[in-house]
C-alpha cells in the first residue's frame, strides 16, 4: 500500500506544529482519513480498513499527548465500525468515511459557538462572573452573554507565569465588557462576589476530573467553599478515553524561565524551580460542563466518551 | 505641660517614616514614655498621667493604622494601672515605667529568635515545609530547625506581584536549605507533599483571624483540604486589640502598577484592577500560633490580648 | 391541514387549566398525537410528520413552562424518530405513533405506584422518615412500606407558607402512620433521630439537580450534615430536558399574601416580601433518586434523559 | 433573720412573670441583695453573708431555668468574696454589695446599646445583612449601623410559630431601613446575597455553643455553606455558668396551639406536634459574639464566664 | 421438559458450596445455560427459551444473595433478548447462547489480570499505597504496578477480625514488595503519607456505593479527609443490578467467635456481640472503580449495568 | 544540702514503675517536696527554695515523658511563686508547701469522681454511648449516668492490639450496663445510631488536641461526621504544658508481638510492623472536655494550663 503523500503533509505539519490548537490539529487528522479512501486502490473491505488503520497510526503518533487527534480519528472508526455490522461494500464504507469526516469538521468548527450559545443561558442578567487563562470556549459563553445584553462584569486572574489574564483582558474589554484584572492569590479575597466562575479544559478524564492550566484546581476549591459555581466550558473531542483505560494525565513541567530569569536565579542562590502546566480539578469541585452537545455533569464525562468514541475506545488496538 | 524634643522627633521619625517595621516602630514608641517621665516634673501621680496620655496621644497618632505601635504603650499603661492599684509615690511610678519600657524592649528584641526556638521544635526531620511571602518570623523557625540538623526542605511561593519569595529563597539558601520556588497557583499541586506550611502575620484579630500577605488563606485553605498543618509565627505585639472593640480591619489596596505597568494596562484594554495587599484567614483554618510566649490555639488570642493588655484594652481612651 | 376539535379542546382545557397536575397533562399531551394520527388524511410520511409536528407545537406552547408535558411529546416523538430509520409506510408509522402513546399513558399512570414498591424496598423495619411539603411519589413510598407492616415514624414539617404538610399528614395518618407535624425550622434539631429523609420533585436537571418546593434544599444540607439519607422520588417526565442545552430553571415568585396577609404588611411597614416557590438542591447533597425505572444516583439523570428522550432532545426543533 | 418585705415583693414579682425580659429580671435580682444589706442588722460579716445567701437562695429558686438572674446574683457574689480576702468589716462589705449593685444595673441597661456601637463598627456600607427572630442587642447593631449613614439592607425571617419577624420589620423600617420578609425556609435561597447573618442570644454556653429561638442553627448551617458571616450579640449577663458544670440545657417544649389550632388537628387526623422554643448553635458556626465588653471568638465564652463570674461559678452552694 | 443431570449437579454444587468464589460460580452458572440449550429439544423459539428460565431459575435460587451468580445469566439473558429482535431460529437462538457463554467465561475470567494491567498505570513510581483486607483485584493493580519495576510500599491492615491482611502480606512479600502490617485504628496516622489506598469489591449497588469488608467505608473517610486517592478495583460482574429496582443490600452478621471466644465472653459478662461482615462506602468518597473494561467515576455504576445487563435488569422476571 | 531517703526511695519507686499511673506517680512526686521542707534545716527562704528545686529536678527526671509528675511539681511550684511575692519567711513557705500538696493530692483523688458527676449531667436518659479502650474516667461519666437511674446502652470497641475494650466491658456489665462489644472498625457503620461518643485521654495539648490510644482520632473523625457528640474526659493533670512551648510529642512505638506473634509474622513473609501506642486528635473534632474543674471545650486547654500551672510553666527552669 502506498501512503497518499497529502497525508504525509499532513501528518508533518502536526508534528512541525505547523498545524496547531485542538480543533485544527483533530480536523486535519480526521482529513487524512478522507484522503486515504480517495486514493484508495483497495478491492475489499479488509484492505481498505488495513489502509486506514495504518493512516491512523501514523498520525496519532505524531503528537502521542494530544487529547483531540485520536479522538477526531475515533469519531470516524466508531461509525466505520457500525457500518461494519451491515456488511457494506468498499464503496458504502468509502461513503461512511467521508459523511464521518465531514460531520466531525462542522461539528468541531461549530463547538466553541455552539457552547457560546448553550453556556451563556446559564448566566443571568447583574452575575459577577469570574475567569481563569484564557479559553475561547469560556470567553464564548461570556461573550455570547454579553451579546444578549446581559449586564454581567467579569473578574479576569493575570495567570502566572505567562498572564494568559492580559490576553482575556483584552479580548473582554474589546467587546465593551466590565473587566478587573486581579492576581491569581487575590480569588478567595473576592470569591463571596463572584456569582458563577468559569474555566475552559485541556482535557477532561473518564471520571470527569477537569485536566487545566496550572491554579485551576484552587479556583475550584475557592469556588466551593464559597457555595459558588464552577462551570467548565469543554468539547467534547477534548474528553479524554485514554483516562479510561488507566493512562496516567502526565503533567508537563515547562521551561523554568517563565517563572524568573537566569541571573535573577542565580542571585536568589539558585533554588529550584518546578513550572508544572496544568493541575487536576476533582470531579466534585465541577458544578457543570458545558459541551456543544449540552450540559452534562463531570460524572456523565464516561457516558460521552462511550457514546462519542465507543466504549474501551482508549484502546488504540481498537482503531477501525 | 511641655513635650519633650526628644518625642517630638521620635514621633515625627516615625510619620515619616524613616524608623520602620512593625518591631523598630514599636520599640521607639514606648521609649517616648521613658523619656516623658525623665524629663517630667509632675509633682502629683495625677500630673504624671496627664503627661504620659498626653505623648502616647501624640505618638499613637503618628500611624493610626499600625498595630505594633499602640500595643508598645497598652503593655506599659497595663503595668501602670496595676501599680496604681497600690498607691504609688510620682517616684515610684516613673520606675514602673522605666521596668515596663525595658521589659518590653528585650521582650520585643528576642522575640523572633525566641519564636525561632519554641517553634523549630515542631519542624521534624524530614519535614517538607511550604511558606508564603517573606516572613521574619517563620524563617526563624525554619532557620531554627536547620540549625539544629533537621533535614529539612522547603517550597516557597513566589508571592505575586513584588515576588517577596525570591528573598525567601536567598536566605534559605544562604542557610544551605534545599528550596523550591513555584508559583503561588501551583500550591495546590504540592500540598500533599507538604508536611506543615508555615506563615508570618500582619495582624492577629481578637478572635483568633490572621490578616497576612494576599494568598495567605488561600494556602491554609488548600492545607485544610489536604490535612496539612497550617502554623502562624507572630509576635504577641502583632495581636491587634483594636479588633476586640470591632473596629474593622481594612483591607488595603496598593499601586497597581505591582501588578501591571501602564502600557500593558493600555494595551489590554484599560480593564479595572484591584491591588489588595492582605486577606483574612479564619481561625478554623489555622492550627497553631507560635508566639515567643509559648505556642497557642488561634482562639487563644483573645486571652493574649487580655493578658498582655488588658481586658477592653483596644478602647484608646482607656490608656493610663 | 385541519387541526381535530378534539385535539383544540385538550390545548385550550391544558391552557385553562381545567386540566392540572404533572401526568394528567402529559397524558393529554400525548392523547392529541394520537387524535392526529387517527383523523389524519396523509398520504406520505412527510404530511403525517408535519400534522404531529403541527399538534405538538400546539400543545407545547399551551404550558410554556411545563415539564411533563413537552417530556410526553418527546417520548412519542423518540419512537417515531426510530421507526422512521426503517423507512415505515403511514400506516406503520400511525401504528408506532398508538403505540407509543399507549405506552407512555400506561407506564405514567403506573409511576407512581412503582416508586412507591421500588423505594419502599429501602425503607427499614423501625426507620424514622423526614418528608418536606406534599409529594404523591414520596407518600407512595412511605405508604407502601407501611403496607409492608414495616414499623416506621414519619416527621412532616408544615411546610411553609401554604401549610402542604398539613395534607401530609392527614394522608399518613389515615393509613394509621405514626405522624409528627414540626415547623420548618425545626428540622436540624430532630435530624439525628431521622433514618432517611425523602422528598418529591417538581423537576430534575440533566445535572440531577433537584427543583421542588422552597425549604428542601436546606432539608438536604441538615442531612447531609448529619449523615442522614437523603431520597428523591420522582417519576422519569420530571427530568427536564431543557436543562440539557441551557435554559435556566428560573424560580417563580408567588403572591405575597400567602406568606402575609395586606392588613399586617401594612401594619409593619410595608417591607418588601418575596416568597420563591422553590428551590434547587445539588446533585452532592441526594443519595438516591427513586424513579419508575428503578433507582439512580443523581448524576445518572442525564443518562435517563437520553435513554428516555433522546440525545440533545431539549432542543424543541427536533421534535418529529 | 427576717426577709424585708421588698425583697419578698420583688422574689414574687418575678415569678409571676410581672418583671419579664433577661436584664429586667437580672437588674430587680440584684436589687434584692441591696435591699438585703440596707434591712440588715448583722453584727458580724458572717451573719450578713448569711442574710445575702438566704435572699439569694429565694430569688433564685423564683425561676430556676433563668440564665440572666443568677448571673446577676453572681456578679455581686464574685465582688464579696473578693473583698472578703481583705477582711472587711460589715459597713465595709454592705458597701461592697451597694457598689456592686449598681455596676451590675449600670452595665447592664447600656449593654445593648453598647452592643450596638462595638457591633456596627464590623457592618460595612453596602452589607446586605439577615437576622432571624426579633433580637434586641442584633437590631441594636443593625440600627446603630443605619444612624451612621450606612447603607444597608436587611432580610428577615417571619419565624415561625410566633412570627417575631413582623416586629423585626416594624422596628427596621420604622427607622427607614430597606427591610425584606422571607419564610423561614427561604434562607438558603438567598444565602449567597448576604454578607452577614446576625442573632440575638437566649443563653451561650461555657464551649460558645449558643441557644436561640428555633431555626437559628440551620441559618449558622446555611451561612457557613456559603462562607457568609454569621454574628451573635449577647449580653455577657447571657453567659450560662450552669453549663460549666455540665447542667444540660433544656429545650422548652411550648404550647402547640401557636403550630396548629385544634380544630385543624382534628381535622388531620391528630398527628402529634412538637414545638420546640429553641436550638443549639454549635460554636463553629459562628464567627464572632459581640458583647458589651467588646468582641469574643465563641471558644472564649469559657474566659468571659471565669472573668465574670468567677471559676466554677456554675455551682451555685459557692454564692457568698 | 427435562433438566439434564449435569444443570442439576452444578446447581448442587453451588449450593453446598463445592463450587465457591465468586467468578467460580457466575461461570458455573452460565455454563449450564449452555448444557441447557446442548440438550434441548426444543422446536420452538419459545420452547428453547422456555427451558432457558427453567434452568436460569433453578440456578439463580441456589444462592439468593450472591451477586456474580444472576449477573452471569443477565449477560447471556440479554444477548439473546436482543437477538429476538432480529427473529432467529432455534439454531441462530443455540448459537446465540454458546456464544454469550463463552464470552462471559473468557472476560470473567481474564477480568483480575485486566484490572491490574489497567490500574497499574494509575500507580506512579514512588507511591505509598494502602489496601484493606484481602482482594484478588486490588492485589493485582498493586503486583502488576510492582512488575513494571515501579518503586513501591504498601501499608496492609491486620484486617479485623479474621486478619486477611496477614495474606495480603504473604502476597505482597512473595512478590519482593516492602509491605508495613498496622492494625486497623491505626489507617489515620499514617493517611497523610499514603498516596492511594486501593480496595477490592464484595459488590457495587447501583447508585455507585461500594459494599466491602467492614472497616472499608471508614478507610475511605480518612483518605478523603487527607485528600488521598481511594480507589476500588472491582470485576464487572460485581455490580449488582438488584439494588436498581430497590433490594436493600443486607448486612450479614457472621459467627461471633470470630470477634471473642466463648470462655473470654464468659469472663467479661457476656456483653452482646456484633460482627457485621461488611460496610458501605457512599459513593462521594471513592475517586474511581477500576474495572476490566476500563475506569468509571462511582456514579457511571449506573450505566455499567445498563450497558452489561440491560435497563431494569434487577427484575429477575425479565430474564429470557 | 541532703537528699532525704525517702525522697530519693519515691524516685527510685517512680523510674522503677513501682508507682504506676498518672494519678499515683503525681501524688507520690508532689509527696517528695513535703517530706522536703519536713526534712529541711534551710535558714533562709533561698535555701529552702534551693532544695525544693533539686528535689522537683530529682524527681522530674525519673520519667521524663511522664505528663502527670511535672504537673503535680508545677501546682505546688506555682503556690510558692505566688507566696513568694509576701515575702514569707521560711516557717510560712514550708506551711504554704504543705498545703499545696495537700490541696493537689485531695483534687487528684477525687478527680474521677468529680468527672464522672459533671460529665454524667450530659448524658440524657435514653442516650446510646460509645467508648473506646478503657479509660477510668469516661467510665466514671458513664456509671456516674448509670447509677442515676438514666437508662443507657454502650458500643465498646474491643480497642487492638491489646483488647482493653473488654476490660471495658466487664466493667460495665458489672454495674449491670447494656454493653455491645464490636470491632474498632464496625464504628462507623453503628456510629448513626450513637448520640455521644466519650473517651479518655493520655494527654491534652495546649491548642487543645488530644492525645489517646491509638484509633481515638478515627472514632472523633467519623463521630464528627454523622453530628454525633465527642466528648473527653480528662483530669487536668493531663495537661500537658510542656505543649506550650513547643516539644513535639512524640508518639511511642510498642512491641510489635501484641500485634502478631513471631511465628505468624515469620510465615507471612516477615512484613515491617508498626504498633504506635497512640494518636492525636485535633481540637475541632472535640466538642467538649470534662474535667473536675467542669465543663470546658479544647480551646480552652490553654487558659486551663495557665490557671493550674501559670504562664509559660513549660519552662522546667521556672519551677520555684
Amino acid at each position: 500500500m502506498l501512503i497518499p503523500d497529502e497525508v504525509k503533509q499532513i501528518a508533518n505539519d502536526i508534528k512541525e506544529m505547523r498545524i496547531r490548537g485542538a480543533g485544527e490539529i483533530a480536523r486535519a487528522a480526521v482529513k487524512t482519513l478522507r484522503i486515504t479512501v480517495q486514493n484508495s486502490k483497495a478491492k475489499t473491505v479488509e484492505e481498505l480498513l488495513e489502509e486506514l488503520r495504518t493512516t491512523a497510526e501514523i498520525v496519532i503518533n505524531t503528537r502521542p499527548t494530544a487529547v483531540s487527534l485520536p479522538n477526531g480519528i475515533r469519531f470516524v472508526s466508531k461509525k466505520v465500525r457500525k457500518e461494519l455490522e451491515r456488511n457494506p461494500s468498499v464503496e458504502e464504507l468509502k461513503d461512511t468515511v467521508d459523511k464521518a469526516v465531514k460531520e466531525f469538521i462542522v461539528n468541531s468548527q461549530r463547538a466553541v459557538q455552539r457552547i457560546g450559545e448553550i453556556g451563556s443561558k446559564r448566566i443571568r442578567n447583574g452575575d459577577v462572573l469570574l475567569t481563569h487563562c484564557n479559553s475561547a470556549a469560556a470567553l464564548s459563553v461570556i461573550l455570547n452573554a454579553a451579546q444578549q445584553n446581559k449586564d454581567i462584569r467579569v473578574f479576569a486572574t493575570e495567570t502566572r507565569p505567562k498572564f494568559q489574564g492580559h490576553i482575556t483582558c483584552k479580548i473582554l474589554r474589546d467587546a465593551g465588557i466590565d473587566v478587573t484584572l486581579i492576581i491569581d492569590s487575590a480569588v478567595r479575597l473576592y470569591m463571596n462576589k463572584i456569582d458563577t466562575a468559569i474555566v475552559g479544559a485541556d482535557a477532561i478524564s473518564s471520571n470527569g476530573a477537569l485536566v487545566n492550566k496550572i491554579g485551576t484546581s484552587t479556583v475550584a476549591l475557592v469556588a466551593k467553599e464559597a457555595r459558588t459555581l464552577f462551570f467548565v466550558a469543554a468539547e467534547t473531542y477534548k474528553f479524554s478515553p485514554e483516562t479510561l483505560i488507566g493512562e496516567l494525565i502526565e503533567i508537563e513541567e515547562r521551561d523554568i524561565e517563565e517563572v524568573i530569569d537566569r541571573e535573577e536565579l542565580e542571585r536568589i542562590g539558585n533554588p529550584k524551580v518546578l513550572n508544572p502546566a496544568f493541575d487536576i480539578t476533582p470531579p466534585h469541585y465541577i458544578d457543570l460542563i458545558i459541551t456543544e452537545k449540552g450540559i452534562i455533569p463531570p460524572q456523565a464525562a464516561f457516558t460521552i466518551l462511550q457514546e462519542e468514541f465507543g466504549w474501551l475506545s482508549g484502546d488504540k488496538k481498537s482503531l477501525f
